[in-house]
């Protein structure tokens, strides 16, 4: 058992993308220090355990109570390992957590990347306040995550949150899961630029039309472009808006929510995508559940896993306490 | 604070149609004696007051323990009072917990009558042996209810489980609560109904179009017929499970539930609507979500919602105890 007071710091880190990213976190949810890497898709362990080092011998780092790691793919809630992952293969042939555990000492706690992003939200970000909340996060993939009275819900078999797979259109575009029609083929930043490129065909007024001249574009620039008032951007997002408002509703009528966090690549449109999908979700969901929920930006960009990682940590340390 | 042991009854009672029904129900959710008698619609607390007197008084009933009521309409849960009722307005205007409490001498639980519902499979249905489950009433209205870690999840306000405005086709029918391709525009009873009467229109091979000439039709005689062997009412059957598994599939998605429990007069025809249901949900669900999934016909019938009532005030008596 670790030793911990009030005081004491985390350590997170999301291992979920290209870049190994870690933090240094106080009890409260603040970042003391950050150290980000270039991730290896072998040796993840050494390269965690490597930054889990440096973090602890930091300035300014007083005692480290917990670890918690974020990572992209299923999680089992029963073992900790992963089961699954389409970024790191590697990682569901190993124990991350028990290599971890061994090379840093601490009961190192492993979190699918989007719980840890909602619960970084819950406890330091835009769901701070709330008891309830729905994580969204839209990316390469489009991600959820599920916080009830203040605890994650991973489900029966930890895949609670599949957002990305609920059928906004029956006879819509098929997936790779093999429905047909779920909110990922049309509203995933890979799809958002499908879509902007096809629509580019019949039209070349917009500032994507020549952007896309000089080098392949992404969602972050499709954003950008709206922000700068490009009328042809402004439309794509409108529309992926209506797309991942109506999923939403699905959210709002089910479990009556109180707090609706939207995250990724995409919000960095603010209010372009964030109005559409409100407007949405009133009109699909119906009104006393609409009533009581917020539909809100995340807040803690890239912090949002390190933070959650963390986070889960502490509660994990003070669980057992 | 009333006395209890294992030994105890309690009242259950469901005023949620045009019908009161009222059980003695075991402290391990076996009806012992029941009592039905129409509803009116003014007067409800003193008639729920008669029925809890009567199953009291009732040979074998030995020490009640508490009564829970189901009623149709929203209950807030931090006050117990009926906030809407479409089917018992007057309900909304008095304070029926308050009302029976001071009629019966217990602290007289109120419920909506699908969370009851639900409760009632989950303690002696067919959720038994479950710890999270998603109840689903398909009659007049399209109701629904979760039960997570063996307990009610109401909701931020007490709305959740609002499965029958899950939105199954953006460019659906219009709903009577204002969006387009509501479930229920199209599965609910009366929507049944009106489908088959149109599809009817141009094809009369059916034996639904004999009965039509001789009366009006319910969606009970649709799965008679469907059990009988009629290839249209099949095929309405199988659209309608269709309907509804697109929506099953997106609660295993968002929830990861471990059962999903059916009810309600479609499921009269068995089979005949439980298979295209689940082989719908299967093909617009996530893979591993569906897996861990089970998909069971409700087994209480109308005992559904008295026995889950009942089933709620022990567990209240016992939570304060």
């Amino acid at each position: 058992m670790t030793t911990q007071s009030p005081d004491s710091n985390y350590i997170g880190v999301d291992v979920s993308g290209t870049t190994l990213s870690a933090a240094l976190v106080s009890a409260q949810g603040r970042v003391v220090e950050r150290r980000e890497a270039a991730l290896e898709p072998d040796g993840v362990a050494q390269q965690v355990a490597r930054a889990v080092s440096e973090l602890r011998d930091a300035k300014g780092a007083g005692g480290v109570a917990g670890v918690g790691v974020g990572v992209s793919g299923l999680v089992s809630p029963q073992t900790g390992r992963v089961v699954v992952s389409n970024d790191l293969p590697a990682l569901a042939r190993g124990d991350l957590r028990a290599e971890l555990s061994q090379a840093t000492g601490f009961d190192v706690l492993v979190e699918n990347d989007a719980n840890a992003a909602a619960f970084g939200e819950f406890t330091a970000g835009a769901g701070v306040g709330s008891r309830n909340l729905f994580y969204v996060t839209i990316g390469t993939g489009i991600g959820g995550a599920i916080i009830l009275d203040g605890r994650l819900w991973r489900g029966d078999s930890g895949f609670a949150g599949e957002f990305g797979h609920i059928t906004i259109d029956p006879d819509g575009e098929e997936c790779v899961c093999g429905n047909t029609g779920c909110l990922e083929t049309v509203a995933s930043a890979p799809n958002i630029v499908r879509r902007t490129q096809e629509r580019l065909q019949r039209d070349s007024t917009s500032s994507l039309s020549r952007l896309g001249l000089k080098r392949d574009f992404n969602a972050s620039d499709v954003a950008q472009a709206a922000n700068d008032g490009d009328d042809f951007a402004l439309l794509m997002l409108e529309r992926t808006g209506r797309y991942i408002g109506t999923a939403i509703a699905a959210v709002i009528n089910l479990l009556n929510i109180e707090r609706i966090v939207l995250g990724g690549v995409i919000m960095e449109a603010g209010d372009l995508i964030l109005e559409p999908i409100i407007r949405e979700a009133r009109k699909r969901s119906f009104q006393p559940c609409f009533e009581s929920t917020q539909i809100v930006a995340a807040t803690l960009a890239r912090d949002a896993v390190p933070v959650g990682a963390a986070m889960l940590a502490r509660d994990a340390v003070n669980d057992v306490a």
